[in-house]
């Protein structure tokens, strides 16, 4: 029975999982050489690891704590990691960023803060957009000290009342020309700024988003720097309403906070002044292109995009893992319990996930590529490839918050009960993970605007207009009038997500026009035809990651790898594609005739694919390479020692610190003894 | 700008929904007298609510206190309610069971213990197994004193390392003859009870599930009543290792713990011996039949299928509220911007859980019927209805906690960012409701089980013996070569499911017969087909309901409903058959080539039904007749004040009841000062 104070956990790897590792075709090493860019970049990445990571707390205290005190908890985490990245940055790199600040807001982040952080807003947002949409002086003003962290900051745009219709937003910002001063008032409740990071009791300045009035006269929505709190007591400003939102279903440590203003008063030049401008005499000078601030967007949504796939790849490393070390239900009675993994339908809950995780990220570095190609065309003033960017960089948001999402939850739950403990790490990174599919254009909203591109790009095509190059694939579905006869290539299947994306985008497109002639608005249309509009849009979404991966994986570059990590890649694309267009079948199936024969082929392909990936599973989900404490999951762990973890961290609850709870003499005994 | 200490909520009720529910196109009255079984059932349901419910604590507390502190306000909880739900019963209905202890295990406790609480366990298995195979001497010894709260107990079955598969239990009782007691001894940390409620720190009691061991024979598993702790003190007793299991996703105040025994004695009379028996002498009498504690299992899947089903309409109630009062993102430009319940997609994430909560919760009534159908024939000696039993209970198990987990965390996400607040209710009510997902037998394994069920009555088909009653459409489909020519009737869409359930299991057998004929053994076989199982038996739990539905609305029963109120459920039985209809379409075209026409006309009827059922949306979730403080939600509440709601529950946090954190001058300041 183990005692109260020594650690169970042994020191060996768990047979099974080393009998794994031992089985897989491929060199796994090779395999984290190459998922990291290089043998030399995977060196650098654990050499970091290895330096941040030492002497952290427990990672689980703060599931423990009041929600004061875990907040505390987390100012006091971020705070040190802070130091260390730029320790650390300062001493390998100096005068990069790839240290700090990048590492605040990668997953990374979360083994140093593992209850979440108020700083991602300030270290992203606020001072992204200062040295954007400043001027030189307010940089030098601003942007500095935000940079050297003197002054927090948050970035308040969305209203308690108002969230992904800006232009509905209601702070006022009204130009006193008197004291050559911007006014500040929130009108009402639902005017209220609510939800930015940091902003409850963390930050003292906010880049306030309001509508611009001078002289009674609107002048669209602008930003302004307002400080909040005394920088020295920390106390907030005459004027300031502030204060956070409550406890939320993740990202306990964020601080999200509301925000109100009663005639706060700020200098002219607190106006971000880089585009439009204010004079000094009132006179507004709008801005000749604001379309840079678009890329920002672009940016954080393939940010999430990354950081998502990467979250289902965690969560699905901590279940596989789990799998092999679980014995669970014998398959042949009188014999021993099997690994969990063997059996099939545990496979079909873990193997689809993986080679989804894995695409859904090599999709994201792909459009990472054409992000910086398309800053490259900016810089040179060709602005033609925008719109691609923009529309691949929301399909990619919502397909990959969309499927890490439910994925991770539906690993989460592949580990039976346990996976419902804290301990395990699965329902904290749900809850980070989840966030996501509402935060930065909610997805529907996204999907629509997807689906209007579509439709509109296809009505060009019927106008005899050249596609662009992400949505060329149309002009070639266009004239055909059927799918090619069924083969069983890979190529085959994402012809056929494409033809199905071309055909659904044609069917919405005639559904609208139809509503148009019978009387509706534009709009109308557009909301009645909506459910077709936003299955397009995914449709668009999974046949550019088809695209991508089919080309990754047969491409020239497969040169570079080993024959053995080719062959796992391959069967990854196999999984991927069959997945996916059985997952899609319901609409392929309005377009395409296919018969019984050609689905239980595709039936049989996807029960192989388990099959051929049951030995490289554990292998795969090493070759990602988490540190233990990234995953921080007692399941999840390198060594598999999964139930001496458990057991370890429920010793760690304050509940088991006492042999009889303070309420046992107070309320429980009473009542046994009442007799009711 | 809101002061600090006043409330923010007007009194009256939000226009919008005001407006909503004059619109709907029936009596809300009646519909909540039929969803509740009468108008003296609901006059009765609302009396005692009111007086549960008056006077309770804040209900979102326990979202900011520590683990610890969650924990003993949690027995504050449960002891207050228990005493009050006694002295109702005492009141109302002396004698009877209806208030004490049903309330306990209803959704309505979370209203009493919104944070969860220790007791269920205690109330439902603990008292059950001790009346249903204990002596009466033990129902004397031990069921009463439970019943009365004197001592509270736990059911210790699942082991850390061995879930669902019971026979692999470790835990052991061996009997000693010498001193007539068995000695408890848990040999390994894998056979360590983990995951019993209230057994952390509540139970003193525990009814323990372990090996029987006379004279080193073996004797399959047993029952047996354990003391864990001093009545007194409650202080854990000599050789029992006993704690909490730690921080889960959600069920916070359930207490669940770990026990270990070191040759922990108990006297012979604590084995329960109803059935199975052991004499002083070391003699086992066998048991002629324990078939009788199957029903128990059928009996908490049952419970389990209604709650689940229920917490989805609280959840589609909730989102609905908001979505008749949040406005958002204009469908006219230059129209003010819509009730977000105008947006088509919003409604096509809505309409189908409220379709679905309904179908699933009249279906699970259903059930219910045949559970008392079938005690009643057990009494008479006739067991033949048991099986049905258990395959539907299992399936509509599945179903209602898969529909419910997913279908509420979908509704979540409807509501965007505020959804994410845990003041919305709605990721506490998901936190409860998934875990019942892997309890009481994870859900693929029920399917397995099920589907195998079906692999072989179909094969009992081919030798020609009758079906009973709930595969009898297995018989009427396994002669059909194709289905009927469509038709756009209801009666319709039942036969098409049925007609893919049965194909569905004739593949499977197909499959399962092939490979064994190929050399598999039956379980191998039967694990490599595990897809296609699982597959096959949802679509089987799928017929079952839609058939139950369609003759609940369309049935004789209807004649006792107004019109209006038909008309409602006539619309709620087409949303419902055609969004599982086309749910299921990848199946359905393996077996049924429907044309586009058909396909077409399909969508054409979701979204007019989805249409019809937009003046009613509101109407219907007020039909349930949830009392506020059962949704416990900012979002939900019947006024529709959600922003005010908001607010005030952000005002609670404790955090906003100092200006300052702690944290401010401890970390924050010194490091924004250190110029890092």
């Amino acid at each position: 029975m183990p005692a109260p104070n020594d650690s169970l956990i042994p020191a060996r790897v768990n047979p099974d999982l080393e009998k794994e590792r031992r089985a897989a075709s491929f060199s796994i090493f090779e395999f984290q050489c190459w998922w990291h860019g290089g043998a030399e970049k995977l060196k650098e990445k654990r050499e970091i690891e290895n330096y941040l990571f030492k002497d952290l707390r427990d990672g689980h205290l703060h599931d423990y704590l009041s929600h004061e005190d875990l907040y505390n908890l987390a100012v006091k985490d971020i705070t040190e990691a802070s130091q260390k990245l730029r320790k650390l940055q300062a001493l390998r790199n100096p005068g990069g960023n790839d240290i700090w600040p990048k590492i605040l807001y990668s997953n990374a982040v979360y083994a140093l803060a593992p209850g979440g952080h108020p700083f991602s807003t300030h270290i992203t947002m606020f001072i992204d957009v200062i040295f954007n949409q400043g001027t030189p002086e307010q940089i030098e003003k601003f942007g500095k000290p935000a940079a050297n962290c003197n002054i927090i900051g948050t970035y308040a745009q969305t209203e308690i009342g108002h969230g992904t219709n800006v232009r509905g937003i209601e702070t006022r910002a009204v130009y006193d020309r008197k004291t050559d001063e911007f006014v500040l008032n929130t009108p009402n409740l639902q005017a209220y700024k609510w939800w930015p990071g940091g902003l409850g009791h963390t930050a003292n300045h906010a880049m306030v988003v309001a509508q611009l009035y001078i002289d009674d006269k609107h002048h669209g929505i602008q930003m302004f720097m307002v400080q909040l709190r005394d920088l020295d007591t920390h106390m907030p400003l005459p004027g300031v309403h502030i204060g956070e939102i409550g406890k939320k279903l993740g990202m306990a440590g964020v601080n999200q906070g509301f925000l109100g203003f009663t005639n706060v008063r700020i200098p002219r030049t607190n106006m971000l002044m880089r585009n439009a401008k204010v004079l000094p005499d009132g006179t507004f000078v709008a801005s000749p292109a604001s379309r840079l601030n678009y890329m920002t967007m672009v940016y954080t949504r393939c940010l999430i995009a990354s950081f998502s796939s990467d979250a289902l790849l965690q969560a699905a490393t901590i279940a596989t893992r789990y799998s092999a070390v679980r014995r669970q239900s014998p398959i042949n009675a009188n014999e021993p319990e099997p690994q969990i993994i063997d059996h099939v339908t545990q496979q079909h809950k873990l193997f689809p996930e993986i080679a989804n995780g894995i695409v859904l990220f090599l999709a994201a570095q792909k459009v990472w590529e054409m992000y910086d190609l398309t800053l490259k065309e900016i810089a040179a003033g060709d602005y033609a490839r925008m719109t691609d960017m923009h529309i691949i960089s929301c399909a990619l948001k919502v397909l990959t918050t969309t499927d890490a999402s439910f994925g991770i939850e539906r690993l989460r739950l592949s580990c039976g009960g346990h996976g419902y403990l804290s301990s395990t790490n699965l329902s904290t990174i749900y809850g980070n993970i989840v966030a996501a599919y509402t935060y930065e254009g909610e997805n529907t909203v996204l999907l629509l605007q997807i689906g209007r591109y579509l439709v509109k790009s296809w009505l060009q095509l019927t106008q005899g207009k050249k596609m662009s190059q992400l949505v060329s694939y149309l002009a070639e579905m266009h004239g055909q009038r059927q799918m090619l006869q069924w083969n069983d290539t890979w190529e085959y299947l994402v012809k056929l997500l494409q033809y199905t994306a071309a055909n659904k985008t044609r069917l919405a497109c005639e559904n609208l026009t139809k509503r148009v002639a019978a009387g509706q608005t534009q709009e109308e249309a557009a909301n009645n035809t909506g459910i077709e509009l936003t299955q397009a849009a995914e449709l668009h979404g999974r046949q550019f990651v088809a695209s991508v991966i089919l080309q990754y994986v047969t491409g020239a570059k497969s040169n570079q790898r080993s024959k053995a990590l080719n062959l796992v890649l391959e069967n990854i694309l196999e999984l991927y594609l069959v997945q996916t267009v059985l997952r899609h079948m319901n609409d392929i199936l309005r377009f395409t005739p296919i018969n019984d024969t050609n689905l239980r082929s595709l039936q049989n392909r996807l029960e192989v694919a388990l099959k051929k990936l049951r030995p490289d599973a554990v292998g795969i989900c090493d070759g990602f390479d988490y540190h233990d404490r990234l995953l921080n999951s007692t399941l999840g762990s390198y060594d598999g020692n999964v139930y001496e973890r458990l057991f370890e961290a429920a010793k760690q609850s304050p509940l088991n610190q006492k042999p009889v709870p303070d309420s046992f003499e107070k309320y429980l005994k009473p009542f046994m003894k009442s007799n009711l």
